[in-house]
């Protein structure tokens, strides 16, 4: 995996009081900072990385505080509770004296249990028959290969919304890359704002706070290897400068592999 | 509302290093140590009664990081990052110099903007016209007023689950409480395991972390008054000792106050 822009954006060196020193990455800036899916990746991998860890991710909420600079940060993980088979993770991002993300995340030693996902994957025509759908503009747009079936950004920015806001598409890293809790985590933000779809108006936003339910092991995310994920997300409340959306992650052979919900900030 | 068995439970004193000191409640005692929502309605109140906090809260997280042991705790409330109208915030709860739960919450000055809520109330009966379903065992549920509307716990423990395990019930404080978001917050931890109506079998479990999603700013809760909510949630992911469920709140009269995920934990 050496070389692939996602590993070095994730990249992070010990650094001063069990911390860890990062860099943002112009692989993956966004309109004004870093993609937040990438910043959530950061974090994650603090844990991740981390030598007093134990077991893989379960949940994980990122938090965030404040728009990321281009630059350096730290990443201070701390385990604040430890258990016999689970742990739970506080996480701040710092830049210069300022947190710019909070993140919480609780990591286990998963054991075989019975298993019955009742969240299924909806019919889809294969990855492969679905043409990619070309979006540029920045540059992490370009790291994913994006195939939407369904609520793609409105064509014409003409307030004239519709009445839901549900979108569904292919994705994978681009170049593809063997999926783990770090790119996973980073795939649950490629939905872009609910809102679009529903006004068909631009206005200023942006992620504010972000949890990803992981429903498989690190075993089995290496299973899912460099296909394509469908992946889904629905509006649910929109009101008062903030509205949340539901999502869903599979595996091209539709095994659910995480569910995710964001709350965003907007103007007007 | 004073008096009411809610705000004595949730009640908190000044204690320390910009702390909080409580008790737990016997009348929110579940099986072992107390009624989940209850105590992440303390961790919320922790931000709530902070002299320092902005706005109302938006998004809230809660993990609970182990068993909560009947007697007093600690909470320490820390605004990790205070901007002009979002401030986030980081809690811990602490019992002899254990941690016990870590949450974190997003409080923000909410501004009129459009809105359109996407997630509609179900058609349902009016709440007076539903039996009020007798759940007996612990103390916490008796301090709620339910009534299943559909997918209430399995008469016959017989192994015989059902394919989905989508739960919906009208539900309010007992006695009647004007609604709040701390209240609000241990509403959304009412349901039962979904894992019960999958398997229709017991096994140890319980939830080790909550999201919820505020949809009103504190005049919109006021205005539900004490009135029922209609609360449902369904089940995504079952596997390797883990669910979640997604799940949503609204007034008597549909609006949406909360998005609220949760996952547990659980044996076999």
């Amino acid at each position: 995996m050496s070389g692939h822009p996602f590993d070095a954006a994730i990249a992070l060196q010990p650094g001063g009081e069990d911390g860890f020193t990062g860099q943002t990455s112009p692989a993956y800036a966004n309109f004004i900072g870093p993609y937040g899916g990438i910043t959530a990746a950061q974090c994650l991998n603090a844990v991740l990385q981390h030598p007093g860890r134990l077991g893989d991710p379960v949940a994980f909420t990122v938090n965030f505080a404040a728009a990321v600079a281009d630059g350096s940060f730290t990443l201070r993980p701390r385990a604040a509770r430890t258990n016999r088979s689970t742990q739970h993770w506080i996480v701040e991002m710092v830049q210069g004296e300022e947190v710019v993300a909070t993140a919480t995340a609780l990591t286990a030693l998963r054991r075989p249990t019975w298993s019955g996902h009742e969240a299924h994957m909806p019919k889809a025509p294969p990855p492969h028959e679905v043409p990619r759908t070309q979006r540029r503009g920045v540059a992490w747009l370009e790291r994913y290969d994006m195939r939407f079936l369904l609520g793609m950004i409105p064509r014409d920015w003409d307030g004239q919304g519709a009445e839901e806001s549900l979108s569904r598409l292919w994705v994978r890293d681009d170049p593809p890359r063997p999926l783990d809790f770090a790119s996973l985590a980073a795939l649950c933000d490629v939905f872009f704002p609910r809102i679009w779809l529903r006004r068909a108006r631009q206005t200023p936003l942006g992620t504010v706070s972000m949890t990803v339910y992981f429903h498989a092991d690190a075993a089995g995310l290496r299973s899912a290897g460099s296909g394509f994920l469908l992946a889904q997300a629905r509006g649910q409340g929109f009101g008062g400068g903030y509205f949340d959306h539901t999502g869903q992650l599979w595996t091209e052979q539709g095994t659910l592999l995480a569910t995710t919900h964001q709350v965003m900030y907007y103007k007007e």
